[in-house]
């Protein structure tokens, strides 16, 4: 097996010279493994070409967006349809309402809907609100947690100033004495308490919410008058035909969502409770695109697809073979591997393995057999992965780790990672 | 004539239910004139129908987005056809180094480029990668300007922290002692200066920028080692095929891009020069939706047309067109009226007409004659607009004016303003 990287190298050499660093942001591959590829030139359901033509059954799907599978035929077909009618005009088309209608039906909390660009944009959004709402300002967030990349939350510090983070109290994602004293040190100024709907932090285990964790989150809202806020933007719809913590039995006040809500077509959302209505109507916040009308239409779809498919169970049950078989395979070539969160969105590290090298050598050998797994970032499954892919890349993941075996015990540190661990 | 509104209605019963306050943002029409449509149903060329089928043409071109015409088919078929391939992938295309490329080919002060979601995306990246850049936190921006609507600039208090507007200093724009004063004020720890390229604020007269200003500004940066940014997100390509501060001769060192850079397709820009190349490569921005490969599939193709037609020319001859037309009509029946701005970039303000009950008065007479003009934010031209078309709005101004003097003398304050004006 040998991946040619010609053009991806290219494209990269190009980029060096009009783009900082060569790429931003999450899909920057400065901390992936050398040779996996940067740019990428088709996609179509579970699968993704890159740059130089080579395919992989991508385990990402976009870092979440791909839900029913890449270049997705109906959703598609719903936006191009209302782009040729019209989709940023001077207001709204009345998809805006029907889709309000339909996302508010399927989310048991939410009474009302705002429609946005970017994940971050809904979880400012939110904190902007519940401090409207209370009239007060501190936020409660978990450490570790990601909930967007503005200044106010992005996990890099440059150009960071420290007013930017004021106002904010850290606790411990399931740890309830951590929250409490939180909510203690807050004292009389609490505005919010930010949850993921699960602890899906990178290069750490991913952990299922606690239910007491969570009911003791909405106590604790409910005794300040503090709004309790579910950042759904990554995990919506993958746990849950709602809000994800409807399966711990817990009502937020807010949710905020984005990514596979229109199948990767670009929109997210904040979803409140009437108790926030009116203090959502005060606030200013708006986007040049954010009334775009064809984004709406495929989001108006997708949740229908959602509604009338068993997308989820069967995603539940692809990531259960995909869960059982890695393990077995892993135990067979002698390795343990830590498999965390819900199978749908699956984290791999292995033990013994504190900085990564085992996850970076087997996740590159994964790539040169058409797998496209991530070392330290959860993962996520979409419905258009048949049982098929996964005996795939079960096959493939037999072959890495007899790679592995052979060259575990000459693997040098990451160099890439030095930052993190070193 | 009489104009039907039932649809519009009807979902705007809808929409209270569903959307706080009906809708947000600058497409809420709750300070346009009683009768403004709150929803649209097609949009072609310079052409919008509102739900009820009623057709305007528009002047404001969905806030800036539409400059080549509304469903321009050249632009959309790019989108589409990348759309096809592959659009939100786990990685970007090839498209987005093609994209950088042109953008810093047409920008004379830049060298590289960083694509976005929203206008305020790229005001935030501008002033977190200052702040990066100089290692300082203050930031000088004009009083009244509109920089987006994140926590940092948007113009309503709901919500806001004292902290969220820290490290902020105001001048005067245009008014070179102003900003001396302000430059001053912050000392040593001036991270960066913002500017519009001219002045757009809502509700006063536009004014083109003193060249003089513009030079102090560079000057004052040059001096300091603060980053100069010029925020084109709502003129850029209106003014020039470059950064709109060309004109003046004084380059920037970062520009902020959106609104009609893709034809209304979502994206956004940061430009900037090699002096902020590092800091840029050190802050941390993204969006899931950041790296789709059709915007920028879009934007090569309005990138292209803007470098290959006279788009620019003609927005400016339509402009004058309208500009000369109107003054001659509305003296005719006994009005004055300011036109101030660029003339492909019009704001109309009524003398004598301090709480703006006039201007509404004729903006709805023009939406009865089937011009949507806006009474008190700066409106836009586009490119798919004719000399037939300016014609037909000129006829329906002189209805307009004519219907205004018979009004006039019983208008009452507009009760919807009543918050700004009273």
């Amino acid at each position: 097996m040998s991946r040619s990287n010609s053009k991806d190298q290219e494209l990269r050499d190009r980029a060096a010279v009009v783009i900082p660093g060569g790429m931003y942001g999450h899909q920057s591959v400065g901390l992936v493994p050398d040779g996996y590829p940067q740019f990428f030139s088709k996609a179509e359901g579970a699968r993704l070409w890159d740059a130089d033509g080579q395919v992989y059954i991508d385990y990402m799907c976009a870092y979440g967006p791909n839900l029913l599978g890449y270049t997705h035929p109906g959703v598609n077909a719903a936006y191009v349809r209302q782009l040729e009618i019209g989709d940023t005009m001077t207001g709204p088309a009345g998809v805006m309402v029907d889709l309000a209608e339909q996302f508010v039906s399927m989310v048991s909390h939410a009474d009302w809907a705002m429609f946005c660009k970017n994940g971050t944009d809904a979880t400012s959004m939110a904190m902007v609100i519940a401090r409207a709402h209370t009239g007060r300002k501190t936020i409660i967030l978990a450490k570790g947690a990601y909930h967007g990349s503005a200044p106010w939350c992005t996990p890099r510090p440059a150009g960071i100033t420290p007013q930017d983070r004021a106002n904010q109290i850290y606790c411990d994602y399931n740890d309830i004495a951590s929250l409490e004293a939180a909510v203690a040190q807050a004292g009389d100024d609490l505005a919010a308490v930010f949850a993921a709907p699960f602890k899906h932090d990178a290069f750490v285990d991913q952990a299922l919410p606690d239910p007491a964790y969570a009911r003791r989150a909405r106590e604790l809202c409910d005794q300040t008058g503090a709004l309790l806020v579910v950042d759904d933007v990554r995990a919506g719809f993958r746990i849950a035909r709602d809000c994800s913590w409807s399966v711990v039995g817990v009502k937020p006040d807010l949710s905020t969502w984005g990514k596979c809500i229109a199948n990767g077509h670009p929109i997210s959302a904040l979803l409140g409770a009437d108790k926030a209505r009116a203090a959502a109507s005060k606030i200013y916040v708006t986007g040049s695109y954010w009334y775009q009308a064809a984004p709406m239409a495929a989001a108006v779809e997708t949740l229908r697809i959602l509604r009338d498919s068993d997308y989820l169970e069967r995603l539940v049950s692809l990531g259960n073979r995909l869960r059982n078989g890695l393990a077995e395979r892993a135990g067979a070539a002698g390795f343990s591997m830590r498999q965390t969160g819900p199978v749908q969105m699956p984290l791999f590290l292995f033990d013994e393995d504190p900085d990564l090298r085992k996850g970076f050598a087997w996740s590159s050998a994964m790539l040169e057999r058409g797998i496209y797994v991530h070392p330290w970032h959860n993962m996520f499954l979409c419905a258009a992965m048949t049982e098929a892919d996964i005996d795939q890349t079960l096959a493939a993941a037999e072959g890495a780790f007899k790679h592995l075996a052979g060259v575990a015990p000459t693997l040098g540190p990451v160099e890439k990672l030095a930052a993190f661990f070193h």
